[in-house]
C-alpha cells in the first residue's frame, strides 16, 4: 500500500501515518520529493485498510498494490482448478472444454426434456434451465419453483445429464440444492452477500456470474465469499456488461477470459447468449470464447423459441446447435482441448 | 407496442402476427411502407409481451411505447406523494426538504449518539446508520448487527430522531423492521427482488436506493416489486451510477431527480456521500440537488472520520455540517419548500 | 510516480529501474515489502514518462501521483481565473454568472435575431450559436458556415452581445476568429489536436466543451494543448457524458464543476440543454448548476422549435426562459455570484 | 419513422402532425390505442427528419426504424467488400485473414525496419506505423512528420510492404497520402468530420478505426462521410470502447464484428493491442478475433519495447509474434479464410 500525501503535508502529519502504521506492526518506508511525499507501507493489508488513513490530514491518496482477494487467487493457488459437477462428475477446467445448454426457464416437462435431448445431442454434458427465474419486471414470469425443480430431476434421470440452475434467495438455498448438481447465482445477486454464503455453505459447486456493472476484481470479491464459506468449487461466468452500445443487450467482455485467468486458478466460462441478447450472434460469440481458452460456455436452447416464456429471440434451434457442434470439433482441439463428453 | 418487421418479411409473416395479437382479445393496426412494415397494437401491454412476436418469423425489433411499471407510476397517481416516518411523523414529499443524516456504520454507542446529536443540531429529522453492511470485500467491517439495531433504538430513544437503516438478508427482515422506522435497500440489492418482496411486506416505508447500473426504468420496476406488495410508502435515492470517470466514485446522476418525478409519484431524495466518495464534494452535490428539486439528502457524519470503520474520507465533519445546515436555509425556500423539523 | 514490482522481480530488476531513474537525474526510493516491492521517483515527470518503465522485466505497475497537467493546473495558479469576452468585456469567472443563449444553429437573419433578442432579454451577455455544425450524419444540416457568420456579426451589430460559436476545422478557424469573439470547440473535438491548437493560436477566448468520454483529466489535459500555444483564455464547459442510461441524451456530470474548480483555475460552465437533450429538463439542470457553482450557463433558445433545423426539442421558447431568469435571479445571489449583465 | 403521442394528445395534434407529414410527400398511417396514438410513417427518411417532428405538441418519442446509413449499408449492398491496398494489392476482405504490424511511432530508420522485418517473417502483408501520433498528452512524443513517412517509404522499398499511416490533421492528409498506401481515421478522429471528407477525397484506402465511445451506428455513419466523398475503400477496425472496467485500457466489443458484418459489406478488422492495452492479451485476443470471423488484425510491434516512445507495454516482442502466427495458420482456415501472404 502507497500513501501519496499532498503536497502541504507536513511533518506532523507524515509521521502521524508512520505511527499509525507501525503501532500495529507495519513497516512504513517514506519518500521525500520535491513537491510530494509518499510513503510505503508493508505489512498486513487488511489492517492497513482498517487504519482509515485516507481520513489523516494530509494524506491525497491511497494506492493499494496487492489484490484484495486470497483464496481465489491464482497468487497463492498458481495451478489452474478443475471443478467436477454431478454423478457423471463432468469436469470444468483447463483441459477440457464443456457445453452447458438447456432452456432459459423451464416451463413444461415435454419442453425441458425436448430441450435437453437437442442439448445432449449437441455435446452437452450439463443442463442449464431456471425453476426461480430474477425478472426485472413483477409481471414478467417468475418460474415455476420448486415444480421445476422437480421437472429438472426427472429430465435428469431421463437423460443423465447433471443439472446447474439458479438461486435468487437465501430461503431457497435448500430446497435447490437438494434437487441441483450445481447452483447458480446470477448477475443481479452479484453482490448480494448473503446469498453468496448461502450457496458457499451449501455443499454444491457453484457458477457465479459476473454483475452487469462488476469490475473483475469485484467479480473475483464475490467468489471470495463464496470461498470464505468453505466452497472453492466455483466455476466464473462471464456474461457481458452494460455499456452505452445498444446492438447488443450487454457488451461480452472477451478480454475477461484470460485477465481472470491470469489472476484466479477457477475456470471461467463465457455466456453468449446473454451477452448479446441476439441468436445470431450466439455462435459467433461462442467461437471467439473458445478460441480464446473460455473452459466452456452456457446458452440457450428452445424446443420452440416463439413460445419461450423467456429470453425467446436468444435461443438456439436445433440448427443453430448442428452448427455450433461442429464449431467446439474444429476450435477446441486447437485449444488444447477436449470436449467434455456427454453421460452415456 | 410497435412491431417492425424486416424488408423481406412476407404476408404470411405479417398474418401470423396480427392473428396472434387478435387472438389475445388485442388490435393490430398494419402501416405497409415503401421498404418496411409495422404492426401497431393496441391492447394489454403484460399480453403482448407474452407473446415473445420478436421470436416469429419476419419480426425484426419489437418497440414498446407505454412505461412497464403502473403502481408507482405518475400517470396512474398524478399527484405526488409524501411518505411519514417515525411515531415524529418526519414527511418526505413535494413541500419539504428532509435531512437525513448519521453515521455509515454504527460502530459504539457513544460514536452512535455524537453522530445524532451532530445531525439532528445540524436540522436532521431523521437518522441514519447501517448495523448490517454490504462490502465488496469478506475481510472488511461487516456492521454489528442487531447489537447495532439496539444502539440505534437507544439513540433514537435519547434524540427523538426515527431511524433509516439498511437490511441486507431476507432472513433479517423482521428482526430490522422491529427497530427501524424505515428499511433501507441498498445498491448492491437494487435488484434483489426476494428482498423487494420481503420489505414489501413488512409494514415499514422503505428507501430504496438506485442500482449502481440501473437504469430509471429498472429503479422504477425495482420499486414496483414492493408496492406489488402493498407498500406504496417508498423513497426513491439517488446514489451515483457507474461510469468511465475516475475522480469520483461513481458519477452522481443529478437529472435523475427532475426524470423521476415526471415519471412517478414517489418522492425522491440524494446521496451526496456514496455518489462522490469525497468530503469535498458533499456540500456542493447538495447544493444542486435542493436547487433541482429534491426531497431530501441523506449524508455521512461522523464525530472523529479518521477512526470510522467504513467510508470515513466522505464522512462531513461539524464544521461541514455548519455549511450544509446554512446552504439548506438558504436554498430550500427558492425550491419552495421547508426544511423538515427536527424532533423536540 | 511509483513502480510496483511484481513478486517474482529480482534485484537485478530493481537495480535496472534505479539506474535508468538515476541516469536522467531522477531519485529513486526502494521500499521492500514483505510479498513485493515498490520504488518511489522523485523528480521530472516527464523524463519518467519517456523511460517506459511499465515495459521493463519485473515491473507489474506504474503509478502517477502527480497531474499531468501544468498551465490550467490550479497548483500553480491558485487564484481563479476570469475570462474576458467581446468589446463589451463580458466576464466568466469565480465573482459572476454568466448566461449564453442562442439558437443551436444560425438559420436565417430573422430567426437568429428574434433568438438573440430572446436572450438578451433573458439576461445573456452572450450569444451563441452555430454556423459550422458537426452532425453525426452527413445528410442532416450542416450549418450555413460563412453565411452564417455574417448573420451572426450582424446581430451582434444590433444587439451588442458578443458571439460564441463553433469551429470544427482547422481550415475554418482563421475565417471564424475574423468574425467570432469566442471561438468554441465541441465535444466531437474533443481530441483534436490540430484543432485545439489551431484555436490555441487564433488570439481569441476559447470555449472548451468536455468530450462525450473524456475524463477529466483528459479534459484538462485538451485544455493544456490550447494554453500550450499562449492562450489561456479557456472556459471548460461540461455537456454530459456517455453512460448506459436512456432516459437522458447524455448524463450530466454535475459533479464535475467542484471537481474542475479543484484542480484548474479556468471558469467552468454548464450546458444543460445538451446534456438532457429535454426541453423540460433544461431550467431544473440550469438550477443544479448555478447553485454548485457553475460559473455561467451555454443554453439553446430557438423563437419557434417547431421549425428549427437543429435539436428543436431542446430549446427553449420565451415563456421558460422567465423561468430561467428568474431561477438564476434567486440562485445565484446564493452562490456569491451577480449576474453578468447584458451590453446596453 | 413511428410517431409516438403523449395520452393527452388532442385530435388537432394528429392531425398537425399527418399533414405535415403528407405535405412533404410522406404518408401517415394513423393507430389510435386505448392510452395512446401511434403514427407510422411511410417515405424518405430523410425528409422526415428534417420535419423536427419531436417538438411538434403532442409528440411524445419519434421512434426511428430504419438505419440511417446508405452507402456502406449492406442493404443496399448484399455483398461483402473487399479492398486492396498499394501496388501489392493486398486483400481486406471476406475470404482472407490479413495480418496488419508494426511499430506504434516511427522512431528511427532502424527500429522501423527491424519491425518490419519481424511483421512480413510473422505473416504481415501490411507495415502499420505512426509518423503523427495524437496523444492525450501535449508534453508526450507527437510523432516525427514527414520524416517517418520518409522512414516509412524507404521501409517498403526495402521490404516491399504497403504502409498504414494515421493522419490527424486535414492540412497533412495530402502529404501522408502521398506516402501512404492507407490512410488511417483514429478513435480520438472518429467524428471530426471535416477529417472524414478529406480522407474520402484522398483517393486512397481508408482504415477507420471506431471512437472510444462510439456506438456501432455512430461508426458506421462516420463511415458514411468518408464513402460520400466517393471512396468506398473503407476498412473498419474495433480497438475497444471505454466503460467502467479497469483491468484493461478499454474494452474489446468483440460483437462488433458479426454486427457490423450484418449491417455493413464494409471489411472489419480488430486492433487487440490497443484494445487491451497490455502485451499478454493480445494474442489471446487475436485468437478471438480469427475464430469470430474478423477479416484481419493490426498488432503493434517492437523490437525493443522497453525503449519505445509511445506504447512500448503492449508491443509484441519476436517470441509472441511466433505464438501469433501458429495461431493465425491454426484458426485461419476453420474460419474459412487464408492468410493474406506477405509481398514477394
Amino acid at each position: 500500500m502507497v500513501i501519496v500525501l499532498s503536497p502541504s503535508a507536513t511533518e506532523v502529519n507524515i509521521n502521524a501515518v508512520v505511527s499509525k502504521v507501525t503501532g500495529v506492526g507495519g513497516q512504513a518506508f517514506v519518500s521525500r520529493g520535491e513537491r510530494r511525499t509518499i510513503i510505503g507501507l508493508v505489512g498486513d493489508l487488511d489492517l492497513f485498510e482498517d487504519l482509515n488513513l485516507l481520513a489523516f490530514d494530509g494524506v491525497q491518496r491511497v494506492v493499494r498494490i496487492s489484490t484484495p482477494f486470497k483464496l481465489v487467487s491464482r497468487d497463492h493457488h498458481p495451478e489452474k482448478s478443475t471443478v467436477m459437477v454431478g454423478t457423471s462428475r463432468a469436469p470444468i477446467g483447463p483441459r477440457t472444454f464443456t457445453l452447458i445448454a438447456g432452456p432459459c426457464a423451464v416451463e413444461t416437462p415435454e419442453q425441458t426434456l425436448a430441450a435437453a435431448q437437442m442439448a445432449k445431442a449437441a455435446g452437452a454434458s450439463l443442463l442449464r434451465g431456471g425453476a426461480y427465474k430474477p425478472r426485472s419486471s413483477p409481471y414478467a414470469f417468475q418460474g415455476l419453483g420448486e415444480a421445476g425443480l422437480r421437472i429438472l430431476a426427472d429430465v435428469r434421470a431421463e437423460t443423465g445429464l447433471p443439472i446447474v440452475t439458479e438461486v435468487v434467495d437465501v430461503a431457497d438455498v435448500d430446497v435447490v440444492a437438494s434437487y441441483a448438481d450445481m447452483l447458480q447465482v446470477g448477475t443481479r445477486n452479484a453482490q448480494n452477500f448473503a446469498l453468496l454464503q448461502a450457496v458457499g455453505a451449501a455443499g454444491k459447486p457453484v457458477m457465479l456470474k459476473r454483475g452487469m456493472s462488476s469490475t473483475i476484481e469485484e467479480w473475483l470479491m464475490a467468489a471470495e465469499y463464496i470461498a470464505q464459506r468453505g466452497n472453492l468449487e466455483i466455476v466464473l461466468c462471464e456474461r457481458g456488461i452494460r455499456t452505452f452500445e445498444k446492438a447488443t443487450r450487454n457488451t461480452l467482455d472477451i478480454s475477461a477470459v484470460p485477465v481472470v485467468h491470469s489472476l484466479s486458478h477457477l475456470p471461467v466460462v463465457v455466456d453468449p447468449s446473454h451477452s448479446g441478447g441476439r441468436r445470431d450472434l450466439v455462435v459467433p460469440l461462442s467461437r471467439a470464447a473458445i478460441a480464446i481458452g473460455a473452459d466452456g460456455i452456457i446458452v440457450d436452447v428452445h424446443p420452440d423459441p416463439a413460445t419461450a416464456l423467456c429470453d425467446g429471440p436468444q435461443a438456439l434451434m436445433a440448427e443453430d446447435l448442428a452448427e455450433l457442434t461442429s464449431s467446439i470439433k474444429a476450435l477446441a482441439p486447437i485449444a488444447g482441448r477436449t470436449l467434455t463428453a456427454p453421460p452415456a
